[in-house]
């Protein structure tokens, strides 16, 4: 097999073995478009070179003859002649890996060239420009010598000349500059500049192969799951020149606009410019329209290759282009990156141009990007200095002033002021400020943290641990470096990107896109996994509704039970006796039939899967060191802390090192009198009287965190009985009673607890920190973004469901599960219900739905279409 | 199938039909014993009666059979008749649950019987009190009359004639109490008392079949893992009677001393008595050697009996008889209950006696029993009262004087004092606390807390979650109820038993067993897994070698860290950068290579794994909460705080919901800078110390906390490095690395991680934590002994390997370890590895070693060998 094909000859549908960029180059040459000519070393080469550590024999001889037949092609001379060819070499993998690997530019270019080429152009500025620029590309990545050394001896030079831009030098400048950027070269690495334009390339396309394994591109690989035996191909390719006088330019266009999906074509130009130019943003850059002012005949051509490329690929095309006195060259071409709304947007237009069938446009968007669409933003444009920078955990952005709690938030929010809710992080007693504040900021947590989780539940910004941000609730301060941030300051967060600004900026309200549900329609059309949403509130599930949820797959009550009720709640947990805490339920069962009947009501036809209470008790307890904490500034102000001491005391019984492992879901259900009951009577009364509405009330109990089928069989026998009351007193009600499987015990004892449970919801977030061992909050602050950057793990498995370990013990449970109960409904109701990847996952479980929260219902229709898409036909992306 | 056989027609060796008391009076009476003459219903009728609800079809037909056989073998007659007939009716499962079901005595008497039985014995007073135990034994088992009515009257007769027992009471009392009696049914259960004989015997088998399923039964049955559908068979035997006057009595031997293993017979006998009053204890008993002069004939008819038992079941057996008027009877045997120093004792000497085999012997003493031996304990005749008794968490028993801080201990301990270290809960820093204590009492924490395994471990006795006890270690104080204890105030703490004592109790020292160390070489014959010892110091592994330890396969490198150490250490997390904690490190390092030295030194030609730091950081950081109620105390003083908050801002950021989901393990070696790095070098360093020294070093080093397989991989290079700069230098060393699997997502992916690890050491603790989502010290707190008193968990599986979940875990990693690494090692240092029951389980599994702390190295032979027994061939256990 040879070791390279020139454009002409390749296959361009060969991306496995061309990669990207020289399939797109290809298949360009192919349609007649005019693409400067070259030739392109295979992937396979590449892989020959990792194996051998070297450049395999029979390489060099090859690249000599496609140089000659370049040169017999364009009718100039590589490293000599009176019309010199240049070359660029670049990278290019099967799967774009932007800016990993090298590139260089200009190669063939030496004392001599340099010279020739003036005289070619006639512009000795320019032919000194390309000399200048390959020495300081070739000496920074092939030789590594720091980019720093030649920047300062242009800044030099732009300082002694008086000019702005290195643009505006002029030719003895340039010269000057060129000449002292190869003493640069050779102090730093002496005797390593080739004078021979033949060891200049043959230099280029060893350290592009090299760079397939420099640690950067090695660690993208790891986060992207790209294969390291995947291996570059290398573009070698005649350099055309933009920086040839006025009536030459390079620019970067799109076939559509990418950032809001309209079907004009989008572009940058900038005149008298060589490729990179363009992306650095050194200088301001033309429309397509000043383009055509000045360029007619190439702005045409351009539309038309436009038009070309689009038919051809069915799809929004990214092109780089060179103008080169007068001509127009095509350099690159690839399908091009979008925002949500574009992306959608195009989807569905080009259906409608008859370009694609619906199928392929459900699978051309990106799920998770249509969360975008429902937020407020900070316009890409903006220029104002984030003071600080955290984790990007609930997208769109927020102008509030600080509360530091969620009291003070409330309050603020009760005068009409936006709120944003500054913490070090959350808790469940956050709930109610949190639910009033505009954004939340905390300084600890990941995306999976309690406010990221929380906040992407209501549909509201965040941003979590911004690092260096240093938050003291109880003195109403936070810290970033020298700078003071207040209670009642104004601040904006922008959970799309991470950054934190330390005033206002302006926000952009996102448009209604009514090609949306046109998309989502065809997508509910190929699924068949169900999506149902995580919803606590009559209002949250209205919205899901909206959003197309098929029903609640989880209303966690523990929310129900925090604010204003809190004081109820730890009468329950702290009750001397049976009677004492009989009591204090009696008091929360008139509330929790309420929060029922409204969700009901809300989903009515629809399932609506009730969880019993839950999460750990010390949510629901103050917190001891504050109490302390409090203690302490009184005894300081000479208060008397009898009524802190007492209740710490009390509380203490309760505590626990490792609530996440302690006294929670079904134990609590167990341990605490009636309280179990308490919330199934409330469901079943709930139900009852959505009945008497004329409703049609689709109730169904779920009992959380069993680890043993006696748990459940025992809490069922409770749940049976409330059901069963009902039903004597006529009411028509049938309530599937199930349970979540987010221990690894319940799933390895599956089969055991089918016999129990009419479905299965899957916790996967439990699940996950139960089968690594690994509490996420905890985790994300203290090592886990360290485990993702060092490549320890290649994805987080608080987003991205673990097929080996927890996708392990879903399958397993899944199975047994069926085999015991053929009727059992199987669904998943932790993040991952909402992460396009893991759907595609347990689709090949054969899940029956999904669950998540509001925000992310719509991708997730999105995604369980691209699931099945994937299920029938195995697809490569 | 008949429903009942009749004792001499029964087959004696057929214990699932029959039951064990049936089948041991079948083969009594084949053994041509005085057994009284009667027959058995069997299990397969009990289980009919569950099914049907009822009595099957034909019992009452066999058992009027069965009686009028029995009326001819007796010349008596049931319900009437010159010699009258009386019955015993008694449960009698396959295995035994003493106390749990119904028995009834003296049936077949009524207001006419009564008399006849006056007249036939001469003796109105026997009787009359036939009459009276006859309808208060009915009346309260059968018909649920409350048994404190029945004791009032009898309270009443006492007083009124002036006599403190009842045996005093004259025949006239005797005869009015029994008409109270039967006044007293019949006013709680009007017309419920038959007066015929046939009804009273068939109310009472159903009673006793129906007592199968009573709750307490139920409960036993899961607790002690008794199948619900075994059932019981029913005894049905002539009554002899003991308080025929005075040339009768009943009695309870043992053919030897069951407490010390003696080979003389041991036994009480009471004169004039029936069946459960000796067990009652109402009255003092008397020894054998009294029966010998009372009635010499039938004391040496029991010895006799004795003699042919022992020959038959080749064991000690215990054995109920009565003598009536000097005749003796056998009522029941079985084999004896003894204490783990009798059953070494009589296992012995039965091989030297040639009763039974080696193999026998070492399959007759239960592994845990073997604890006992090495522990001063307390008399089991103390009749001191315990104040509180809490969990019995490390036997042995300790007298002390209460500290309520290690520091405290610690100096109390040097001035020569024996201290009781009492605390809430204990932590790593309590190390050199415990380590200075006789004994340890905490009022939080069950068998697997830190005290409790800590205290193991050191061979200490420790009562742990002693509710009722309140400890304010600040205020140096404790509380039960109204009582006060104070610092500096002795108690005495029964780990055997879990009482605790607010005053010196005197202890026993055990004395040494030399029978012991000939058991345990049999048994070492036997096994294949090999037994090795978790133990963190040269003393530790010196005893653990002496108890026969092959080596250490756990030694946990935090608790090396502790005590005056933790300065350094705490200096190691808190570093503010790479050069700081490397100070520190360097400080560590020589320390760590004085440990290993002696490790390896105590244990030289054996293995020695040494686990890389495991344990959460908050065990090495001061407690925020406590630095919060320091500085309370502070300000109160009017002292400045600042170096306390300083601290607590430090500590916060480290600072973790559920440390044991945290920053870990392998977390920290691979986050922590140079840490794994400098304890790998201190232990390579300390085995090539000992190859300098002509010893014999078998260093392996292990990685805990392993979730992925790149954490393994990552650290392998680091600690192979260490090796090789040894080898390098010309240390002949071979140091196997491995790696702990604790993890569900390990087991999981064992395959993967099987390829970077040498060995697999199960830490069975925490996988059962994760596995279960339980945290064992806060559920044995909150709510584990609620579970397993209510049978929810049928056993703590902190204690036993729970087989269906953590089992499971561990068979799919042992498997597809060995399939991915054939040369792959496997063990479990877990606290299962101690725990008889799992051993045998694992032994199924195909591990080649458990590790254990050292107390327990014995009982682990032992159990090993006997899983191997069971390996062999499925016994019946």
């Amino acid at each position: 097999m040879p070791h390279l094909y020139d454009f002409e000859s390749a296959d361009g549908s060969d991306k496995d073995l061309l990669g990207g960029k020289g399939a797109g180059l290809a298949q360009m040459t192919a349609l007649g478009l005019p693409v400067p000519p070259g030739f392109i070393i295979t992937t396979e080469t590449c892989r020959m070179v990792m194996r051998e550590n070297g450049i395999p024999e029979g390489v060099w001889d090859e690249v000599d003859e496609a140089v000659a037949r370049l040169e017999a092609k364009t009718g100039r001379t590589f490293g000599n002649g009176d019309s010199p060819l240049l070359l660029s070499v670049r990278s290019g993998a099967k799967r774009s890996m932007p800016g990993m690997m090298d590139t260089i530019l200009d190669i063939g270019v030496n004392d001599r060239v340099v010279k020739r080429l003036a005289e070619w152009s006639g512009d000795p500025h320019f032919a000194w420009d390309v000399y200048r620029r390959f020495i300081q590309m070739f000496g920074n990545v092939v030789l590594g010598v720091d980019e720093h050394r030649f920047q300062e001896v242009l800044a030099g030079a732009r300082e002694s000349s008086g000019v702005e831009d290195d643009a505006s030098l002029d030719a003895e400048d340039l010269e000057m500059v060129t000449r002292r950027f190869g003493e640069i070269v050779e102090e730093e690495r002496p005797g390593s500049l080739p004078e021979d334009p033949i060891a200049q390339l043959r230099e280029s396309i060893a350290s592009v192969f090299a760079s397939w394994d420099n640690p950067r591109a090695a660690q993208y690989r790891r986060l992207n799951d790209i294969p390291d035996d995947l291996g570059t191909a290398v573009n070698v390719q005649m350099m055309v020149f933009g920086d040839l006088g006025e009536d030459s330019g390079t620019g970067v266009c799109f076939t559509r606009d990418p950032a809001t999906g309209s079907s004009e074509p989008y572009g940058d130009y900038l005149p008298r410019s060589q490729g990179e130019d363009v992306v650095a943003g050194i200088r301001n850059t033309l429309t397509l329209d000043r383009l055509a002012d000045l360029h007619p005949g190439p702005h045409a051509q351009l539309l038309e290759v436009m038009r070309t490329l689009e038919t051809h690929y069915r799809d929004m095309c990214d092109i780089e282009f060179t103008i080169e006195r007068g001509s127009l060259h095509i350099l690159q071409t690839r399908v091009g990156k979008r925002t949500g709304e574009a992306a959608v947007r195009l989807a569905v237009a080009m259906v409608d141009e008859g370009l694609i069938d619906e199928a392929t446009a459900v699978g051309r968007v990106e799920p998770a990007a249509l969360e975008q669409l429902h937020r407020p933003r900070i316009s890409p444009d903006e220029r104002t200095r984030a003071l600080v920078t955290g984790v990007a955990a609930s997208p769109g952005a927020a102008v509030g002033r600080v509360a530091f709690s969620s009291n003070e938030a409330v309050a603020m929010a009760e005068k009409g002021e936006p709120v944003i809710l500054v913490r070090p992080e959350t808790t469940p007693e956050d709930i109610h400020g949190m639910a009033a504040a505009f954004g939340i900021l905390t300084s600890h947590g990941g995306k999976t943290s309690h406010a990221a989780v929380v906040a992407r539940g209501m549909g509201k910004p965040a941003v979590t641990g911004a690092a260096g941000l240093l938050v003291d609730a109880s003195a109403r301060l936070a810290q970033v470096g020298p700078v003071d941030i207040a209670a009642g300051d104004v601040i904006t967060i922008d959970g799309t990107t991470g950054r934190v600004y330390v005033e206002p900026v302006e926000l952009i309200e996102p448009d209604n896109i009514p090609e949306l549900s046109r998309l989502l329609s065809w997508a509910d059309e190929i699924r068949t996994m169900g999506v149902m949403a995580n919803a606590d509130t009559g209002e949250d599930a209205a919205r899901a509704r909206e959003r197309g949820a098929e029903g609640i797959g989880l209303a966690r009550t523990e929310h129900m039970f925090l604010g204003e009720r809190l004081g109820v709640v730890q009468r329950i947990i702290l009750a001397a006796d049976a009677e004492e805490r009989d009591t204090a339920l009696d008091e929360l069962e008139s509330l929790q039939v309420a929060d029922f009947e409204a969700l009901l009501e809300a989903m009515d036809g629809l399932p609506v899967v009730i969880r019993l209470l839950d999460p750990p008790l010390h949510e629901f307890l103050p917190d001891r060191l504050e109490l302390e904490q409090e203690a302490l500034r009184r005894v300081r102000a000479g208060r008397p802390i009898d009524d802190l001491q007492k209740m710490s005391e009390q509380v203490s019984r309760w505590e626990e090192v490792n609530p996440m492992l302690g006294l929670r879901g079904v134990r609590l259900g167990l341990m605490m009198g009636n309280l179990y009951r308490m919330q199934a009577r409330a469901a079943v009364t709930a139900a009852s009287n959505r009945l008497d509405a004329g409703g049609n009330p689709r109730l169904e109990i779920m009992v959380p965190l069993v680890s043993t089928v006696e748990e459940l069989r025992r809490m069922r026998v409770v749940i049976e009985e409330e059901i069963a009351t009902a039903v004597d007193a006529g009411k028509d009600l049938e309530v599937p009673v199930g349970t979540m499987i987010e221990l690894p015990r319940a799933a390895l004892t599956a089969g055991e607890i089918a016999e129990e449970a009419d479905f299965f919801s899957f916790g996967t977030n439990d699940l996950t920190q139960m089968t690594f061992g690994l509490s996420r909050d905890d985790a994300e602050g203290l090592f886990l973004r360290d485990y993702l950057e060092q490549g320890i793990l290649s994805s987080d498995p608080f987003q991205t469901l673990d097929q080996e370990g927890v996708g392990r013990l879903i399958r397993v449970a899944v199975k047994e599960g069926r085999e015991a109960n053929p009727g059992l409904v199987v669904g998943l109701c932790g993040e991952h219900g909402g992460d396009p990847k893991s759907i595609v996952f347990v689709r090949t479980l054969g899940l029956d739905y999904v669950s998540c929260s509001t925000p992310r219902v719509e991708g997730a229709r999105l995604a369980a279409a691209q699931a099945e898409l994937a299920f029938d036909q195995p697809v490569d992306r």
